[in-house]
C-alpha cells in the first residue's frame, strides 16, 4: 500500500514562497491554559506574518501568552501542500502598526479589525503530499 | 465599508453537517507547553472526530495533554465557512480501534498511521463569511 515517496519536504525558501502566495491560514494560540484555533487573513512582511484582529479571545490569548502556531495549506485532487510554523506574536503599535497600511493585507471580511499583530517565526516546515483518493473518481460531481 | 451582516453564525447541527461533509482539517494541540498545529484527515463518528496518526509529536502531544482544538473550512470567491471546535483527545484501543475500520476514514496520503485518536467535542462554533475580495477580479486567472 505504501508509495515510495508520498511526502516531500519543502525547503525554508519554498515555505516562505508558499506563505507569500497565500493569504488565509489558521492561528493556534493559548488562552487560559487551553489551545484555541481560528482562521485568519495574513500577509508576509519580511520574515514575519502580519494580521489584524479586533478585541477578543484571539488578541487576549496572544497578549497573555505569545507562543503561537500557524498553518496554511492548499490541495487539489492529486496533491496537498501544508506549511506549519511556530513563533511568537506581538501587537504592533504606533509607526510599526501604521506601516502595515502599506502592506497588501486584505481582510476577506469587512468587519472592523483594529489591532495589528505580527508573528515572528521560530520554526517552520512544509510538506507536499501526493494524494491517493480513489474515491474522488467515484463522486457524482 | 461595513456590510450589514458579513458574518453568519452556524447552528450546532450545521456545524456537524459541515464537518460530516469534509475530511480534512487542522488539529491544534499542546506539546511540552507549546502550541502546535498539523493537518489531519478525519471522519465524524457520532459526536466525535476520528483520525489516525503514527507515533510522533501529534500523538505524544495529545497523550500528554488531551486538550485540543480543531478547524475545518471551505471557501469560494464569495463565501468562506469555518468550523472551529475544542475538545479532548483520547487514543482508542482494542475493539474501539477496530470499529474505526468500518468508518469511511480515508487518509489522503499512503503512509502508515496505526494509532486511532478520537476527539470528543466540548464546544463548537461555525461561521459563514460573505467575502469582499475586489482584487480577485483583477487577477490574470
Amino acid at each position: 500500500m505504501l508509495d515510495d515517496n508520498p511526502v516531500t519536504d519543502l525547503t525554508q525558501d519554498q515555505c516562505w514562497d508558499f506563505l507569500g502566495q497565500h493569504e488565509f491560514g489558521r492561528l493556534a494560540f493559548h488562552l487560559a491554559g487551553e489551545v484555541h484555533i481560528t482562521p485568519v487573513n495574513y500577509v508576509v512582511d519580511g520574515q514575519r506574518l502580519i494580521f489584524r484582529t479586533a478585541e477578543g479571545n484571539k488578541l487576549l490569548g496572544v497578549t497573555m501568552n505569545n507562543d503561537v502556531a500557524f498553518e496554511a495549506d492548499e490541495f487539489t485532487d492529486t496533491e496537498a501542500t501544508s506549511v506549519v510554523l511556530r513563533g511568537s506574536a506581538e501587537t504592533l503599535e504606533g509607526d510599526e502598526a501604521d506601516a502595515v497600511d502599506h502592506l497588501p493585507l486584505r481582510p476577506w471580511v469587512a468587519t472592523t479589525k483594529l489591532v495589528v499583530v505580527a508573528i515572528t517565526v521560530s520554526e517552520m516546515s512544509g510538506r507536499r503530499f501526493a494524494l491517493h483518493k480513489p474515491w474522488a473518481h467515484m463522486r457524482s460531481q
